[in-house]
């Protein structure tokens, strides 16, 4: 056996992969000597996920050389949820399987049939931002559920005092205000969709504080740290353009 | 501007309307200096609400000539529906949007086009009952709840002693006794809709007294006020007859 | 009136009945000086129910001469619905009705028509088994639920040391192991419907403990048994063959 972990805040996971696998169905990880990784581009190619899970996010890590483990991420989901906060999750691999081991009062194996994947995931690109803002992620939830009430799209906007996040539709306009406190010096605006923001933000469990990027019709990065630095997950979320 | 106003207990409204939007599809407000009312008949014909929140309900209320509000229920109790317990809630007019602010962590701004609407709602017509009955309006719930298992309409039955609630259905009956403890000389009894009552009484959180009004064969008469008294929701609902 | 009983502690009928209803659509019980009791076969003859409550499990019980009680199980878990914990539960008979009553606030009372069955229900057959355990309820619930995931099937497997039980699916396979710590000797196997067991722990609020015994291709037999000894709740399933 060469890739084993072992972990007793079982929700870094299981609330990482409630967002995941809303937006990927297969997906890639990798795990080598430092760290649990993931490299996903949706099917419709408008979201990258990046996971960064280093090996003292864990309680015990072990892998002797770099393995590639492809899953369905809808099976994969499916055995998390069963995963009760005081069970100890064990994850490691046989040669076609993707093992789960949930030990409480019982000890609970799942074995999940790894997949063939035809094409390796690209790179997400490295964008340079105009403005980076730090905020509860509760408050970009607020705003998706608010507008989802109006529309399907939602525009940011940041300038120098403000993020103010927009919609126009049918029946009425909803915008929330929010003083970002950052040292920013140019006004940036770009459009998204609402449902693939509302599937990111299932992440905000992962951690409570997110870190948007945005940029003049650019796509949006959002990042979520674990409070002890050492995990991250990422998305890079394509603008919706205005004459859609 | 010459409406505006701000209310902390946001649930007045927010429990207000939700019983009101399942009955009425467009309502009417009016502001005036001393309240803000609403008058409305059911689609149907068969449900008058008439609500009349005085100034003082308000943590701020401000309104310089008499103003009406028209607007589709549907699409304001989904806004009503975003403003948590802790926000501030804030309702003014521009001149053609009805505008719904929820002050919080964020300042959350929703403007719902208003409506015009063909017909003035007629008034509710003045009626004398024989009885007249006070008591926690859960007891009515939890009657429309049993009854609903065996049939879709219910009786109320009022004597010297007794409130009686009894629905035949098919496969059962059901019957709920109250003891009223009011000063009733008379017998009265008459049929409603349970589904129609159903709506009324989502009321219920909006003032947990109710009093009814009871007499043979005519509407009945439902009243919510709040316990500061400068609040108020009527319903007046139509019997239905024994041959439907 | 021959038959009458009260019971505060509804739940104890709730929760048997929770279940039964999802298992046999028409029910017969029997009263008589000792017991109620119950004895169903399921429609598709797969499953018997079992069920003796004693006279000392209710706060009053009265039956001069022993009686039949048939009736529709769906109606009656629609009335037992409405039972608030804090209403003392009474059930007594006429002519033609099972009549329950709830009595709170308000006492609400429920006649329900008394059915006729065409057939008598069989004695379900007394079975030696080579192995009975002991366990909390919620563990097999948590098997079902995982393995549900997989299968619509689940293998029981007994042996010295282990409770094993696993299911093979297509997209992947599950297993839970648990340390029975019972003196069995022989180990036995067989396998079952998923859906029909999920509906027999829907009794695991009955009592916390259940005892289940296994034999090879043999039925399954699970009992709840009250805390104080004079309720059980038994189930009787037949395996189904590795071949289906």
């Amino acid at each position: 056996m060469t890739f084993r972990l072992e972990l007793s805040d079982n929700n870094i996971i299981k609330n990482a992969f409630e967002s995941i696998h809303k937006i990927v169905d297969e997906i890639t990880m990798t795990a080598d000597s430092e760290a649990l990784r993931l490299n996903c581009l949706s099917r419709d190619h408008i979201t990258f996920i990046t996971m960064e899970l280093q090996k003292t996010v864990f309680d015990e890590y072990e892998c002797d050389k770099p393995e590639k483990i492809m899953i369905d991420s809808t099976e994969f989901i499916k055995i998390l949820k069963k995963c009760k906060n005081t069970d100890i999750l064990e994850l490691s691999t046989d040669d076609s399987n993707l093992i789960t081991v949930f030990k409480g009062d019982a000890t609970r194996t799942f074995k999940l049939g790894l997949i063939d994947m035809e094409y390796d995931n690209p790179q997400p690109p490295l964008i340079q931002y105009p403005s980076e803002i730090r905020l509860s992620s509760t408050i970009i939830k607020d705003c998706l559920d608010d507008m989802a009430i109006f529309s399907d799209k939602i525009e940011f906007i940041v300038d120098e005092d403000y993020l103010i996040v927009r919609t126009d539709g049918q029946m009425g306009d909803a915008e929330t205000k929010y003083i970002h406190g950052e040292n920013i010096k140019e006004v940036s605006r770009s459009m998204f969709s609402i449902p693939r923001l509302t599937d990111i933000f299932r992440a905000s469990k992962f951690s409570k504080e997110c870190c948007i990027c945005i940029g003049d019709d650019m796509p949006i990065k959002v990042t979520f740290t674990l409070p002890t630095n050492d995990g991250q997950l990422n998305y890079l979320l394509a603008p919706r353009l205005e004459e859609e």
